[in-house]
């Protein structure tokens, strides 16, 4: 390798890295070789001339080898995962991963935490009294051996250089880099040992990619190091520009994954668990018409009941999700005039829900699984001056915050707004 | 001042800063508050998205109060340097200080040391034997009332903030950034006290700026700096595709510029230096005609040797400049073919004088002032096989290096360039 400040004057002047000169930088990276003005230097340069395919392959690569790597080839079949790049509501994992298991295909899920307006799953699974998702990677694989399927948060070991690299780009604004993006979720994703990843690219005033071409281009550039490393993966351009679903905050969206598992729930979210299902299953060589049915016939919520068993939790939840605590206090959020609900600045939702204390600002903050938003309406719905437009499951914490956003997050027009799909589009 | 990673992100969107914003950083960053990563993250950005003159003012007027500013106010008249970009050959401080003080406007000039294929003025000053360039602020203030001129190096605590930064920039590809460039050269020049500023700013093969348009941005950038801060500020954009004049080493510069000081010397450096001082003499108020006058009637001669003999040094090398030391051997370097000089990679001829021991490779290195290059041809000229180009004055270190940058400078072609006017333009 050549010297770091040479590199970063090559992606300065939009010139391409070589494969030896990535891994040799991002080795002595992860040996804490390279400093960190350096570092962030080089991401600002990466934030302004982009890296190609033929760069981003081998950094993922780098990124994923910088720690451990989970091992599955030793089970049968096909192994595959999703990822979400985060929204509002957004609890499809909950019911997606036991759905697909109950399919035949394995899915080894390693999820995150909820910060900022964004919710996590693994914040959602920890409200089920008793779940435990610190499994060790042996447990992990255990699991997934048994029955198919097992969620967990990231273990200490995995990719540490990307850890490094993301708190840093954190405090020097180049978080905003659709390589560093794409490269860092696939890094992480790909040291699951997983065979084939489906993404759900969220765009929309709920997203962090606000406008289609953005999310198009980080769903393309996450295609493109799929391809590159040889793990097939697809992704789903999917609507944020309000919430999924009826439900903000962690007890509350389990209840709203139960219904889903049980055939019921809102259709937006049904839509999207069956869509993602499809295409996992069809990635992991199952019919994917399986899916619908596994969702009808109760086989996919006992798949649930099985994970929170196998995970410490109690499973009776699934049969009686009133066991699952609830806020104390629940009070309205009235619609200020009549109209149409014309658009919604969904981040302000999540915003809100986090004020509740269903999330976190500061990664230090502690999460309270009980509180959120129930919401009644939808883009488009009309509305009369009074009526509720949701529901705050408050414990006094944060309302007047909450309400604030609410105030602003939700806009009353004389028409309905022109509807948007809520599968944008697949990319492959 | 708001967080400096909402800062980053500002600049990265291409949106300038306030200057409340911007004092309130470099204050910080000079308090030791800053972290490198982040100051490097914010370089990367202003070297993509530029520096606004409103933003560049407070920039350049904080580092220039990070530290010490000289305070030259009770002098009587006016006080104005000049500056240099760097080039090969370049002692025009040597002859125009002197003169300029000759003519009745006081140079309180700071000068650096050579790295790299330049020289500096302080090591050809040095080059004398006995001449100190690390006087007092006090002995340099003194010195300018007593005779109009004192030449130094620069003293520890003048714009400590500039310092920092450009060793991050250094090490972090963010030095080729005209504003940080601009405001950093203007900072150091605007904490001596001075007036008013002349730049000499060169352009070509031996210059940072190797284009016309990168230079004129630069000239313009710290013509613009100088206008927001008060102190008139002329440049001229001169060029730099051969050495400047025929001496390139220290003591052989020095040698140079008596001659010019005697009226003597080659034409380029007496039309450089009559030009710079000119622009000087107009800024300090005095008939710009007397500057020829004073080379020609031995009044700048006499004024250098009283700064030679102020600053310790023996003034008698002006009489007798074979009282400098000179290099043991030289030995011609001679053209590899018959043609004209078509082209000249002036750096490498910087370059070739480094590796004689004239120049520095790395801070650290020492020089061997009795070293260099003896240069017999310039751009157009005919030349024969076998007739010397030039001489290297040397003591058996770095030859070969110096012969291999200097064939591969010196072009022969089969017709003249195009000549290329010396002074290019003036900016102001």
């Amino acid at each position: 390798m050549r010297r770091v400040v040479e590199l970063i004057a090559q992606k300065r002047r939009g010139e391409a890295l070589s494969e030896a000169d990535i891994r040799g930088l991002l080795a002595a990276y992860t040996r804490g070789e390279v400093p960190d003005y350096q570092m962030s230097a080089l991401a600002m340069a990466i934030f302004f001339q982009g890296m190609t395919p033929a760069e981003l392959a081998p950094w993922t690569d780098a990124m994923l080898h910088s720690g451990e790597v989970i091992d599955l080839d030793h089970l049968p079949g096909r192994k595959v995962d999703k990822h979400s790049t985060g929204g509002v509501g957004d609890k499809i994992s909950l019911p997606l991963a036991p759905l697909v298991a109950a399919c035949g295909v394995k899915v080894p899920m390693i999820s995150g935490r909820g910060l900022g307006h964004t919710g996590g799953t693994l914040d959602k699974l920890e409200s089920i009294p008793g779940f435990r998702t610190d499994l060790s990677v042996t447990a992990f694989i255990d699991q997934v051996a048994r029955m198919g399927v097992s969620l967990i948060g990231q273990t200490g070991e995995v990719c540490p250089a990307d850890k490094k690299l993301y708190a840093l780009r954190d405090v020097t604004a180049t978080v905003e880099s659709i390589p560093l993006i794409a490269s860092s979720i696939m890094s992480k994703k790909l040291a699951e040992g997983i065979d084939a990843l489906v993404l759900d690219v969220k765009v929309g005033s709920g997203a962090f990619m606000r406008t289609e071409a953005q999310a198009r281009r980080l769903a393309e550039t996450m295609v493109g190091i799929g391809a590159q490393v040889g793990k097939k993966t697809v992704a789903l351009l999917t609507d944020m520009n309000q919430p999924l679903g009826r439900m903000v905050g962690n007890t509350l969206e389990v209840k709203e994954s139960i219904e889903i598992l049980a055939g019921g729930g809102p259709a937006d979210v049904r839509a999207l668990t069956l869509a993602l299902a499809e295409a996992m299953l069809s990635l992991g060589g199952v019919d994917p018409s399986l899916a619908a049915t596994a969702l009808d016939d109760g086989s996919a919520l006992a798949r649930f009941a099985d994970i929170i068993e196998a995970q410490g939790g109690d499973p009776a939840v699934c049969e009686h999700p009133e066991r699952l605590m609830a806020a104390p206090r629940r009070e309205a959020f009235l619609a200020p005039k009549s109209g149409y609900i014309s658009a919604i600045e969904t981040t302000r939702v999540g915003l809100a829900a986090m004020s509740l204390g269903a999330g976190r600002a500061t990664k230090e903050d502690t999460i309270d699984p009980r509180v959120g938003l129930e919401i009644d309406v939808r883009l488009g719905d009309a509305v009369k001056a009074g009526q509720p437009l949701l529901w705050l499951h408050h414990d006094d914490r944060g309302v007047d915050a909450a309400r604030a956003h609410l105030t602003a997050a939700y806009e009353i027009g004389d028409a309905p707004p022109p509807a948007c799909p809520l599968i944008i589009d697949r990319i492959e």
